[in-house]
């Protein structure tokens, strides 16, 4: 089974719903337009197709493996990531002057996809060194930009991100490993750090680990924490590969899918503690380490969206090829393909509206963040901002959230094949369980969605996204066809639910934060219910437009089709959810602790 | 981590709900009433929770392992399935003329939850065993039944069903395996059986199969398909075990889950033959066979019901211990255990409610079996068979659907931990998705729901049981508290959304297949739901009547509680997939085939 980038929808949504060339008409994007995206785009697919994904089944068979603090990563995993950094993608969207590319995120997120569709271990690699890059960029001194930024974006070395510790998950606050200053101002560092992707590994020259830790005598809770460069090997005065530092690899996890991409348990200080640098300014930490976050996070729902595409495609393939039983409506006399069954097909069809629906939010959410980095409008910054702001958390949690469907499905119409390993189906449902996980639980997110991102404003972005819901409503009962009627319905339907439970989250926050958190997830996947909806609504009109102008019909329809079942069949669960989240508290909450 | 089996919920379900004391006034159920009922499912959790819950881990770090034809099972298992079978747990509910213990399914089935819960590949082979019995029971002759039936019954053979051939999986009317008749009225069985659970192992000293295959000369299609049994090794007219038969297990498969249960690919004939014995008349196999799937069916949906609690118990002991995060609303000045955390809470109580609602339809649906066999009014049996058949596809197709969405809810309680293998929690969700894909998908399941269960009868069982629903809600209306007011509430607006898809069922089944079939697997999650639901109302009531009562106020105001969360969060589902089915036809159907 091979995997094909879906680069036809990506140039779609990117040219019709995320205005690739108005991104190309701001500063510094000049020659980042719809051809560009196509070229990029192309040479992205032939990498990904042809070098990453027949891989990413012999990383689950043949996991990264450890052996005396050392990791080696699964036989054609170094070669491959040599040409992905030599073919420059890991510098895409970084700046040129480090020796990136400087393309908008919004073709970086198309590239990003087919990367990890092709093997999610893989990319998860160049994920986390995305992180280290936007975190330098952020909070290094220009000293540290030189010194690590051209190694990092060329790929000779990779990055990570070290949070978590056995006590400190979701709540950093807990963070206990601990920085004491020298006095040429570098910090040893002592703790144990877990959860640490591509923590340890023999793909690259040195790793430079982004390490949360404690300064001596800092304050208790997240505002005593700050960020350190602690780099597996320590430099040279000529910036060659040095001494190596105090910070070793104890063990990787067994895990039940990714099992490619080391998770290592990284020990620092155990041999008199580890040098590290200061990012920024000491207790500064968390702030940094969330630009990293916000960037990884975009990043997980990306690798939500791109794992149910190639589940999608897989699932496609056997059942055009699996033959059983004939069609109930009797139009043919023999067992048929099981891709003529209506299950099946409804099956296909919610695996290709989730991920199409995810795909158009994300690359619009991309467009965003292009628009709030480099319009030259500060008010037109500033709004962007908020609405990738905004974003984030849905294109996080929904879109992961949706890939455990799509991937469950994907097993689900290989029939008894699907449970055996051997036929691929099984990997990515495996795979896809971490991505509600890590980089923030859908939890997490919900939490920034309700907290940061609606009652702070007083519902105010969100309220302004509605009213661009309303005139999409509006310009698709004026198109007039069946499927725009029946989007137009189910997209107000939807909007006013969003609305009720925007007004409940921003008035009740404060007075009954458990009534509010009771809701929070389902919050989360009713708004990126709707949004993505939006997107296939809005791609639905423009399907529509040019349809009608014989611009090839066959996409064109199917694009409609599409949308058209996202509306029935996915935003008809959003007024259920409004009635979960208005109604339903009393619920979750009225529990006696002791009676579960 | 220790399973403990919910005897108590059991008992009330039984008691309040599946009406035991009704159940013990049928003939030949004298002694088989509540008193018994507490006796044997105590018993019956000494056995799980002690011996084959321990094993659950084992069976996969360390699954059956397959060389030069024979398998051997994980170490423990065989000791363990002697104490089982010892015990009489194999002949619990079988007649007593065999050596059963002739207990109604309804104790049964709650017997069968909890080893299913200790051990889901374990509890797999008595559950082939007991399908074995009753193809025999029904269609067996008085020798067949003599032979075979005391041996399956203790436990000294075990069972198969050899149904699924490379070609056929879900559309029997493609098996090809043949039968040779000989002239003393034996058979020559040739062919190649896939995907046969406990097809071959060391816990019994001999196997007997049923396998389905064609007399020479047989009609094409499912009438021409004739049941036999196949012993591993052949009796010798003593009774003794003889000759080996020519049925030799070629292989094992490498499974996502239930690792500890081979399965076996089974090659029939290559060294001149298997004798097999014709069961019933030649040609109607499959009528036999579905009596086996009819039971088998209601077993795995007890499997999904089963799975579902016990990763609900891990995710509770989990969430009490791990400590993370102060809670919302202020209540504690630290980090608190997650379990004070809301949306834990929501996913703990997603977990419960789905589970007890799924337990209480099961055993509903066991006592209705009872009263079917046992009723002494023929006009009763047809009535209480009609419900057990229309419940057979809601307990399998739903509690199996809702046991992937339980098991993962249960990997994400324990965030990243969840993820690491040996957590425990990961084996749940690998083990549970087989759960909707063995013993017909879900997809056959709904075209059962939809064909034999729905349009047939014109939807008559289906109304009769809405009628029923109408008579909970006003007792629910006139108890009026909270809780019971919202229940009946979600329950009116469910049972008006089912009824509007059964009327849309039986007028479209005929006229427009395509689009009833593209929503059946809908039909059957929102019949599931609310009959589910429904089960849950009776029970608030139930419960309030004995909090009333003073009657062990805490499991009382849980359960309360329990049933407001489904309807809040579950019952509440039932109007939008009501949108999909009677609304979102065109979305599945109008797909050009090559688009996808």
């Amino acid at each position: 089974m091979t995997y094909r980038a879906p680069v036809k929808d990506m140039l779609f949504v990117m040219k019709e719903l995320a205005g690739i060339d108005a991104v190309a008409q701001l500063p510094g994007f000049d020659d980042a337009g719809y051809e560009t995206a196509q070229a990029v785009l192309e040479e992205s697919a032939k990498l990904n197709e042809g070098v990453v994904a027949p891989l990413n089944v012999d990383g689950d068979v043949q996991p990264s493996w450890f052996k005396d603090g050392e990791v080696t990563a699964t036989p054609g995993f170094k070669e491959a990531f040599q040409q992905y950094t030599q073919g420059g993608w890991q510098g895409l969207h970084h700046p040129t002057d480090f020796g990136g590319q400087g393309l908008p995120k919004l073709i970086h997120a198309a590239c990003q996809e087919m990367v990890n569709a092709a093997n999610l271990s893989f990319a998860l690699c160049p994920l986390l060194t995305d992180g280290a890059i936007e975190a330098l960029l952020t909070a290094g001194t220009d000293e540290q930009k030189s010194t690590y930024l051209p190694k990092l974006i060329d790929g000779t070395w990779t990055g990570t991100m070290n949070l978590t510790e056995p006590q400190a998950g979701s709540d950093l606050s807990m963070v206990r490993s601990r920085a004491e200053p020298l006095p040429d101002g570098t910090y040893k560092i002592f703790g144990t750090k877990i959860f640490i992707t591509w923590g340890e590994h023999d793909m690259a020259e040195n790793i430079v680990h982004l390490v949360l830790a404690r300064v001596t005598g800092a304050p208790e809770g997240v505002k005593g924490i700050s960020l350190f460069i602690v780099p597996k090997f320590l430099l040279n005065s000529d910036g060659s590969i040095g001494a190596r530092n105090d910070v070793h690899c104890v063990s990787i996890e067994h895990k039940m899918g990714i099992k490619a991409s080391p998770t290592a348990v990284l020990q620092y200080g155990d041999n008199g503690g580890a040098i590290g640098y200061l990012v920024g300014e000491e207790n500064r930490g968390l702030e940094y380490m969330f630009v990293m976050m916000n960037a990884a996070r975009f990043g997980v729902g990306v690798q939500g969206l791109a794992v149910a595409d190639r589940a999608y495609q897989r699932a496609v393939a056997y059942a055009r090829d699996r033959v059983q039983s004939r069609p109930v409506d009797g139009s043919m006399k023999t067992a048929a393909p099981i891709i003529h069954h209506p299950d099946v097909r409804r099956m296909l069809m919610t695996m290709r509206a989730y991920t199409e629906g995810c795909r158009a939010m994300a690359l619009v959410g991309a467009a965003a963040y292009d628009a709030a980095h480099h319009h030259p409008d500060a008010q037109a910054r500033a709004e962007n901002q908020a609405v990738y702001e905004f974003l984030v958390p849905l294109i996080k949690g929904y879109s992961t959230e949706m890939s455990l469907e799509v991937t469950s499905l994907g097993v689900q119409v290989h029939g008894g094949m699907g449970f055996i390993e051997e036929t691929g189906a099984a990997q990515h449902y495996r795979d896809a369980k971490i991505l509600t996980i890590y980089e923030g639980t859908t939890a997490i997110q919900a939490n920034d969605l309700v907290g940061r991102k609606t009652s702070r404003d007083g519902g105010r972005v969100a309220k302004a996204m509605a009213a661009q819901i309303e005139a999409t409503e509006g310009e698709l009962l004026q198109q007039g066809s069946d499927a725009a009627r029946a989007m137009a319905q189910r997209l107000a339907a939807a909007r006013r639910a969003f609305l009720d439970v925007v007004d409940f989250v921003v008035s009740e926050s404060k007075s009954n934060p458990n009534a509010v958190f009771a809701g929070s997830v389902n919050y989360l996947m009713l708004a990126g219910n709707l949004v993505a909806g939006w997107q296939m609504g809005r791609a639905l009109l423009a399907a529509q437009v040019r349809l009608a102008a014989d611009d090839d019909t066959e996409f064109m329809k199917a694009k409609i089709v599409t949308a058209r079942f996202y509306a029935d069949h996915i935003l008809s669960k959003v007024p259920g959810l409004r009635d979960s989240i208005v109604e339903g508290a009393a619920g979750v909450t009225e529990m006696a602790l002791e009676a579960f």
